[in-house]
């Protein structure tokens, strides 16, 4: 029904994620109905997309340029805040309240996973500090066991630099109900009472 | 943040029906750490699809080829169950229930959004009509009051027709909760009880 290259790129759509077939169908009929302002216009914005956008090699950052728009900019205060992945880094921008560095680590160290040390971007990182000028070191990663596993990690291995390290703050989100907080975000929020 | 090429991908995305710029966020960033298996199959597939896949010049099904699959297939029964759209069809065909032929009519009769017979393939159905060799019309309209008008209206100009027209049948559906239907359907199912 509809021939191969439509059931392929409902199938395409179909395993991004948050879509399942329904939702790729309804994509790709309306994609279909406006072929020269949808369907068109979205394919070459991915292949523009992919051959323009790269890894920044010094943040991990994903960019049209290499170093990222966020490292070429010289007024970014002198801290790095890591965190785990793009998706966090373009969080905390736009929310328009940090304005330093980053580093994307691409993880969490992780036993359960077989994740160690190397297979995260923590050399990168050293490498950064060793070349000096860096005040602070935010580290922004997941409220989870494993990311508070890779903070006393990353704490360890930064202690030889005469760089200030600090977490962000845990405890209630802003507008969050306390009825439906876990007992763990309670626990924290209570202990660190202002 | 990311370069105007990933903005451009993300707000396209983010237009999608269902998708909204968190979605649209992460299947961007998905895409992107899959280059390969994800972003450029799905670039090459919008193509793909919008150089092969056409509107059916007799029925107004989308296949990738004219007449398509289902109107070029000897086998069909000889009625022709008129629906609003693609999606539609889609529906009946995976239900794998009937084994006749389609007529997508494009839309409902709507007088509040202007909708009159010329704006729907009403005419190409006459003339499937006066080809002969149909034996019976199945109007697979939804269950609104537009969608009641417009099989009214088509029964009436069918009437010239020795054909059959029927309606699907209205009712509680399969596996449907009495207590969440709303009282025209409950009305339309004890009416109608067997």
């Amino acid at each position: 029904m509809g021939g191969a290259e439509l059931e392929n790129l409902i199938g395409l759509f179909s395993r991004l994620p948050g879509l399942g077939p329904r939702s790729a169908r309804r994509i790709v009929l309306k994609l279909l109905r406006e072929k020269e302002h949808g369907l068109m216009p979205l394919a070459d914005a991915l292949r523009a997309a992919a051959s323009s956008v790269r890894t920044c090699t010094v943040c991990g950052n994903l960019d049209s340029s290499d170093p990222c728009a966020i490292c070429a900019e010289p007024l970014r205060e002198l801290r790095i805040c890591v965190v785990e992945n793009v998706a966090d880094l373009w969080a905390l921008e736009r929310a328009h309240v940090y304005r330093g560095k980053y580093h994307i680590l691409g993880g969490t160290l992780s036993a359960l996973s077989g994740r160690g040390p190397q297979d995260l971007a923590v050399a990168p990182l050293l490498k950064r500090l060793e070349e000096g000028g860096i005040e602070e070191i935010i580290l922004a990663l997941p409220a989870t066991v494993e990311g508070a596993a890779t903070a006393h990690y990353l704490t360890e291995r930064l202690r030889r630099f005469s760089v200030l390290i600090s977490r962000l703050a845990q405890g209630v989100p802003i507008g969050g109900a306390i009825e439906i907080l876990d007992e763990g975000t309670l626990a924290t929020a209570l202990r660190g009472r202002t």
